[in-house]
């Protein structure tokens, strides 16, 4: 039997999804599980789009233009120059979710070695696509005692080698919600420019910023036109996960170029996709202010929640629809598994995910869980009882 | 300015599309072209298949199991397994295009410096995913005087070192149009479970074959479970190429596993998709008999005429809509570009794809192009008299 790779062997497990297994025996055993791991919303998918799919009228489903097509590109500079990114169609590459525009991004500016620093906690898959890419992802560890704010650039600066190749942010953060600020944003393009490093901005969470707070691209700063990539993603600001349209904005002429090549390997972003993509350009602005509304309400519930529970700390963030809290717990994983597989209250259970699996330093997070606000404010609030309870009674509490 | 990364500068650029903007100077200057360049069908992708895009009645476009759906790999084992590979959900990981389940298979099965033997000419883009993945592409030619047929297996075992860890194979062939024999694929298996290599199989036409002729998959072969990988698509099966939907199918466990976890990291293949591939599954038969009555319609006006052509050799092949020709030219990169950016007759061109970019050994395919008969009759019958008229004429012409 031939061996798998090592490559295979050693590529991490998605953290969110390993407790899955304990989930459905859960389930099966017919309890009530809370789904607060994954980042799949509830939210309803603008008309508009979903319209676009039913109304398509092509009689054959072909491939586009590897780059995307031009009218699809058009019609995301219309939303893009909106937020004053000021782009032209040439400057963006549509690719098959988020997820390979970072991909692409990784390969088209890091070669296997090449470093790239990243705030900790931070996506858990941008482990697996280092990984992928032979890339070494240096992380720099931020605090929940402040919030989870950029780190000072005196600690990014430490850790920059001769192979460090660029700096990755999420922003607002995925798992924290940290929101940057303007002066944290200037402060990465002064960093960015004088070492001249790539900075990678993932603007998946970018719609929901909160408190009437601004969110500032790195395409809002003028000089660093060839540092910047932005990676972006339909996913969550249309609540269109599975339509896996993203795209890589940049002005850098040569890295373009390359990532089309990896882009014309893999031939086409999906057709339908970009056909209803270019439609949701057009989702009404109400759409957006219902659904900040609705994320602000849970958010606030949950925040509220998690302080009120007995030693648990849960500071406020901007943006996204995460939170990650603090416990008064041994172990993460073990405590999570042990919601699913042992804890019950009223036959309900809370499935969180680790948030070991969002840091790459060892131990990381040990005693922080994630959670997501993509359920209902009414079962927001009856997890956030099944959790209080479990938090009493679990074996590995600590004070 | 940061540098781009070596991957992405020595990454090659995709054969088929480098003519591109000479086609578009052309059709600036009113010249008509005829595209016998990509493998973009002109058919009808089937009604079923876009009905069920057209009637999707969901109200979040959410991401769905990374492995694919059950309910789309359920209903996939019924479309092999009448093909007779006796297969189960569980072996099938649903893939973004065919493409994808090519890179996620190099990574699961193969690590960097690896070696995978080809029998060359190969679809053009192997080179590119190994170049990604860091594989080593091991060509063996094979020849137009047989047809393509595969070398024998003595030359491929003077390939194999420690490093060879897979042999690859398109069947039917996309450049050659080639299909392997039963005896052919048998001694791909003993070839196989000698060495203890993988055996991955590229079926991405396997519904095309044609004069009666039956098609082999290793799938069919027993013995050979955990060696063999399917890498398929509904790209052309359906004339659906910009679904980008397409799975691995693999009995061996271990690999499978691995495949996961590179499919979580990217979260979820798209889910309308997976919706239209399960209704795609009821196309009615007469589909497939129209499909391929036009399709060996098309290769017998395309081999005939080519054959008749002065200097012009072209095998009969087997399978997909591939021909490779043998032109009196010195250079075909010079020579397709000639025929887009000089040549013209009665206002009309040809575009076809320059052979040298299906070929890794240098100067392979030197007089060869890649013809696809993606258009109808007609017009495949006006190309090949304008093809005939710039053979007459071309400046770089051999005898
Ligand atoms: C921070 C971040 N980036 C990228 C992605 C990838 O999203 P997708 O591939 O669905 O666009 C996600 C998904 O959860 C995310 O949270
Ligand atoms: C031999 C072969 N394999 C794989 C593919 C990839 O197809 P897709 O990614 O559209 O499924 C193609 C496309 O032309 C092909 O010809």
């Amino acid at each position: 039997m031939p061996k798998i790779s090592q490559k295979g062997q050693q590529m991490p497990a998605s953290p969110i999804r390993k407790l899955t297994p304990f989930a459905d025996k859960a389930k099966l055993d017919g309890k009530k599980v809370y789904h607060l791991n994954i980042g799949q919303p509830d939210i309803e998918t603008p008309e508009v789009m979903l319209n676009a799919v039913k109304n398509i009228d092509f009689k054959v489903w072909a491939y586009t233009a590897s780059e995307g097509t031009l009218a699809y590109r058009s019609k995301l500079t219309e939303y893009y120059n909106k937020l004053g990114y000021n782009i032209k169609p040439e400057h963006i590459l549509v690719t098959t979710g988020g997820s390979e525009a970072i991909t692409i991004s990784m390969m088209s500016c890091l070669d296997a070695g090449d470093e790239v620093i990243i705030p900790e906690p931070f996506y858990a898959n941008y482990n697996g696509f280092a990984h992928q890419t032979g890339v070494v992802v240096k992380p720099i560890l931020s605090y929940i005692e402040n919030g989870f704010a950029l780190p000072p650039i005196s600690d990014f600066e430490k850790l920059i080698t001769e192979k460090t190749k660029a700096i990755m942010i999420c922003n607002p953060n995925n798992p924290t919600g940290y929101l940057y600020s303007k002066e944290e944003m200037e402060a990465l393009k002064q960093l960015a420019l004088k070492y001249d490093l790539y900075l990678f901005s993932d603007e998946a969470y970018r719609e929901f910023c909160y408190d009437g707070r601004e969110f500032i691209s790195p395409m809002h700063l003028e000089g660093l036109e060839e540092n910047v990539m932005v990676l972006d993603t339909v996913s969550k600001r249309y609540s269109a996960c599975g339509a896996r349209l993203g795209c890589i904005i940049t002005k850098n002429k040569a890295v373009l170029a390359a990532a089309l090549k990896f882009a014309q390997a893999r031939l086409s972003p999906g057709m339908v996709e970009q056909i209803a993509g270019a439609a949701a350009v057009d989702t009404p602005d109400a759409y957006f202010i219902n659904v900040k509304n609705e994320y602000t309400k849970r958010r606030d519930i949950l925040v509220q929640s998690l302080n009120k529970i007995e030693g648990v700390f849960c500071p406020n963030p901007g943006g996204a629809f995460y939170v990650v809290a603090k416990f008064p717990i041994d172990d993460t994983d073990a405590f999570c598994q042990w919601m699913l597989e042992t804890f019950s209250y009223e036959n309900q259970t809370v499935m969180m995910a680790p948030a070991t699996g969002f840091y790459s330093t060892p131990s990381g997070g040990l005693n922080e869980v994630r959670l997501a606000y993509v359920l209902n404010a009414d079962d927001l609030e009856k997890a956030m009882v099944c959790l209080e309870e479990g938090l009493k009674v679990y074996p590995g509490r600590v004070e």
